[in-house]
């Protein structure tokens, strides 16, 4: 059994569903110091955080984690447990293998062969790891980020071992991310009888105009790194559950996904308009999940274009879909930022995996970056 | 105190809320079973119904009502309790003071009275109750109408007892209802991220335009008699409660009170073309609540208006407007229905009253119409 293999077994038995991290950081820590890392813990309210540091110099390269995962659902329809981590037909089963505890055993093992042959290398490698990235993100990468900045540690190049690839290791890369805004609106109405409509106000029809020009607006046609920005309505409810009641208000959530061609004020702006065209009372709460950013070029791009086509032999794809990670807390930092980790067709699903190939590919490849960028 | 009052009480004390009689129909029946009416139980299920009737000769007049009331909601709201009678400034409080055991007294009263001037009257006299008017009314008024038309037993004229009027005593009388048609449809797309749009299919999205139609169609202009129908949605819920996935599919119940100019196959037709315009798959339940009805004349409406022009010396409104009530199980066998009751502004809300005035105004009116058809 590799290492890789060893290591993600162990973290796979540490039934961490956020924001617990059950011990894997302790592990991790205690597999690292011996090789000269520091141990930091930066707990914050029910978060577990450590940063693990070696060398004091720049530049400063980081591989990023969260040793959290999502809960397992419902137990029964896993073909093993969870938390029992199961070889079958070369893949290893269990909540986590690919999000994204594969990707932190890839990334510590590398680190370990890397420092191995490379005692001196130049600069410095930081290993950050957060217990609440499935959970509400607020206690983790952002406050260590706070911390890093109070005392100007300032990272360089960061690699993200979220699962990025898509039919095959490393065939995509994220470069970038778009940016997250959600709302909870309320609609006022005033309730009342179905067979009195006059004496009432029925939010779910004063809307309905105002929720088809949303769901139907071209907020743009997005741009050469990002796709067109998309809001999606992912609750409404309203109703007292009696059939002859009009209820009297309506609660909404959506989201936008946004990128570069628009920003936080001008999503606002745009939406405030929409709505004030109809005639309703709302009350529109807003909440910025992560700005959008990109890393278009670069040293840590290079040297992990490079790695993966020396690897892998093929070239990897620049991208920037698919959801937020903690990326988007170093990115504002000026950091270079990058997302590369196992294939992710079975994130936050029952019966989770990860192809074993892949998680040694997986590893190969990081120890050739750090190779390309601080041997 | 006064007959009507002292009864009323009596029945308010009686904790009947839907589908409970606790007690009542028990109390009426030995109350009228030594002035010659039969005493018939039509108990279905958990609910408890009542036929009393004096004499076997046509014409036959119903009084139709209901020993049932809705809870009463918070107690900590009500200025007495719901349950305990309480006389404050000429009205008395109390759940179902108005709705409708206010009517209920108001009649049985009227009818000892006009026996006791008039034993020999014409025709028949019966008193139909049941429990379960404020619920499902299934097991109700429908099940002995089966009974009644089994046995051929035909009534001429029914006056429900309902809260009809609405600044006044006898100012509004009801001589028909609109229909009522309930629907349940479920909308059906696909479960996802909301950060992966072209993977899933937001249901509330599909929905969107087909709501705005919905709740923007011109049904009908309604016509002499009945106000143009009219479509409200009452529930409709969507969602995970998690603000990052796409639901899987909308939950939407929505209620038609229509008019005499459309049926329910015209309304199920052109539900239906709207929403085969859009590109979504559904599921639609319907269930007729009640067809529409309309006595719009006869010795009923003639005996009732002058009725109470005799006694409250105004002309009453016939109207048709409000939500149903169990004379739409009465109407389609071919009597004469009106529906004749107290002020209704209080009905269903916390600190329910009736007038005191009102109260013995509405027997002196119940026992006129009696005089002007039977004596």
């Amino acid at each position: 059994m590799t290492e890789s293999l060893s290591l993600l077994k162990e973290l796979i038995r540490r039934e961490s569903v956020t924001p617990n991290d059950a011990g894997c950081q302790n592990l991790l820590a205690k597999r690292l110091t011996p090789l000269g890392f520091c141990d930091e813990r930066m707990n914050f309210s029910d978060t577990q955080n450590v940063w693990l540091r070696r060398g004091q110099n720049p530049p400063l390269f980081v591989f990023l984690g969260h040793t959290d995962v999502v809960p397992p659902g419902p137990l029964t329809a896993w073909d093993s447990p969870p938390f029992e981590p199961t070889l079958r037909e070369g893949k290893l089963y269990g909540r986590g293998t690919a999000d994204m505890k594969g990707g932190i055993a890839a990334f510590i093992t590398a680190v370990e062969r890397f420092i191995a042959k490379h005692p001196d290398h130049k600069g410095s490698i930081a290993i950050m790891l957060t217990s609440d990235e499935e959970g509400i993100a607020t206690h983790g990468v952002v406050k260590m980020v706070e911390i890093l900045q109070q005392r100007q540690e300032k990272i360089d190049w960061c690699l993200v071992g979220e699962p990025s690839s898509d039919q095959k290791i490393g065939d995509v890369i994220r470069v970038g991310r778009r940016g997250s805004l959600c709302a909870k609106l309320t609609v006022f109405g005033i309730q009342g009888h179905v067979a009195y409509p006059d004496l009432a106000e029925n939010p779910i029809h004063s809307f309905a105009p105002a929720l088809k020009e949303l769901t139907e607006e071209t907020w743009d046609h997005g741009n050469e790194f990002f796709p067109p920005t998309r809001l999606q309505v992912s609750n409404i409810n309203g109703g007292t559950g009696a059939e002859n009641i009009i209820p009297g208000q309506l609660e909404i959530q959506f989201n936008l996904r946004f990128c570069t061609e628009l920003d936080e004020a001008i999503i606002k702006t745009r939406t405030q308009a929409i709505l004030d065209k109809y005639d309703f009372k709302y009350d529109l709460q807003w909440r910025l999940s992560g700005n959008p950013f990109l890393t278009s070029q670069g040293e840590l791009i290079d040297a992990t274009h490079t790695a993966i086509k020396s690897i892998c032999g093929f070239e990897t794809l620049d991208d920037t879909g698919g959801g937020t990670s903690d990326g988007r807390f170093i990115a504002p930092t000026g950091a270079q930022v990058i997302e590369l980790g196992p294939v992710n067709a079975s994130i936050h699903k029952i019966n989770e995996h990860i192809d074993l190939q892949d998680l040694e590919t997986l590893s190969q490849i990081y120890q050739q970056i750090l190779l390309n960028l601080l041997a």
